[in-house]
């Protein structure tokens, strides 16, 4: 398991806590999500032999918020 | 038909908008529903003999926002 930590720009209330938060826990290799909304950080525990970091970019890419780091 | 303008606090992203519009479209009586997400206003056209401006204020703030005026 690796640890990840992305900063995110867009998340604004609750609702983009579930959706980054939903889109990340479908992904195979996921174990662990974690969506501080003040400070705009994603934390991730993930399998890397399962899944990329690129690939949990752009799962929360896909919900529309953009991943600066 | 009636139309009523609220102010609304807390209605921060797109969510918030699904979230308010769709509350207030399972009420009866509501025919149109507007969120102006920057001036934080909601536009309801309603049927005064099927809906209270009550009930409409309600459902607001059961998606959990706050109508100040």
């Amino acid at each position: 398991m690796k640890d990840l930590t992305l900063t995110v720009q867009g998340m604004s209330c609750g609702h983009c806590v579930s959706s980054v938060e939903g889109a990340l826990n479908q992904l195979d290799g996921i174990s662990e999500v974690n969506v501080n909304l003040g400070e705009g950080k994603v934390d991730v525990k993930y399998d890397e032999a399962k899944v990329s970091v690129e690939q949990i970019k752009e799962a929360i890419d896909e919900q529309g918020y953009d991943v600066v780091a």
